[in-house]
């Protein structure tokens, strides 16, 4: 029964995984202050979430911490990352180098999260051939052979917005499962590929909206 | 009777609000393809919608379309604007101008939207003083007199984690009512501020799970 209900996989919610990205966050900074053994309480307040939320976002995937004697950090720290699945290196696929794309390219933040952009593409002469942050930039026409090669399963499309889905189409067909999409349009995919959307545009209309029934 | 449901303001959900930003998208491409008068099936169809969603996220706003005839696209367009807010321009204030800084000041989406930054803030000398898309980068000294004086009330934060929480107090402090936080912190703000995050490592750690889990 014990062991049932340790591999127990329920419709957790969408949130859960994105609070657990949080949780790792904070846990690092606490473990590199030092802090090897922590309360559920301090954990908590360090974490500023509410002990039932924090406990029912873990519960999904088995039991940590010990009653009365609380979680140990790096143990924690390295479930979680097991959970999330970045206990391995993960190689993402860029397409679009324009001036989000070769921010993308250069923004250190990925190697932290065992993700690395292996390989840029872009349509544009000009750019073809060039390094950005010591990444190739590839012409496009190359993506099925370079991804596959690679065996890369992620994507993030920086393209301008009228070639995104044209985009996601070619990724999708050489094997791509999950897509950052950069692109202001919603992209039809099929259900099992996943998609998140980083989409500034809306995120500000949504501020504003709000913003202005505060004014 | 009717004029109080024109006015009603119930709890939509924030998913409301940025499908009405989606819609607005698609409309504007709608609308310059010339199509001016729209049935509610097609609409929903390009929408990418189910016509109860459709129906629903614009009922909290008032009665949109004529029953038989349909959609006026230029009136729907104008009207969800108003909604939205962005029927006036907006002025943004941008701190942090390293590379996603620097991305964001030379993205050119933000002007269709009736968004406008209007000043970058920066503590680096070497970067005070230059122009990055024609905005100029300030000294993070002068964010008080510059924020004011333009009253500007919605800000974006690209810095680095370390030092976000106390650009968003002060921020807070000097009027800013909503932040598109880029840095990968949760930001600790009184409730009457609204924050959107924008984090694309906990989106790629998102990603990595469910795609972890359909290979």
């Amino acid at each position: 029964m014990k062991h049932r209900k340790k591999e127990k996989k329920v419709n957790f919610s969408p949130g859960t995984i994105k609070r657990l990205s949080l949780y790792l966050r904070k846990l690092k900074k606490i473990h590199n202050d030092d802090i090897n053994i922590i309360s559920s309480n301090t954990i908590t307040r360090l974490l500023n979430v509410t002990s039932d939320q924090f406990r029912k976002d873990l519960s999904y995937f088995g039991e940590f911490g010990k009653r009365g004697v609380g979680y140990n950090v790096a143990l924690l720290l390295r479930e979680i990352e097991n959970i999330l699945g970045i206990n391995q290196e993960w190689k993402i696929a860029l397409v679009g180098t324009g001036k989000l794309g070769s921010a993308l390219l250069g923004f250190e933040g990925f190697s932290k999260l065992n993700l690395k952009i292996t390989c840029g593409f872009d349509n544009q002469k000009d750019k073809i051939g060039n390094r950005i942050g010591g990444v190739k930039i590839n012409d496009i026409k190359d993506l099925s052979k370079i991804v596959k090669k690679q065996n890369i399963k992620i994507a993030i499309i920086a393209t301008p917005p009228e070639v995104a889905q044209d985009v996601a189409r070619q990724l999708v067909k050489i094997g791509i499962k999950g897509i950052l999409n950069f692109a202001p349009v919603s992209l039809n995919v099929s259900k099992n590929i996943v998609v998140s959307n980083v989409d500034m545009a809306t995120e500000l209309e949504n501020l504003i909206f709000f913003v202005k029934r505060r004014l």
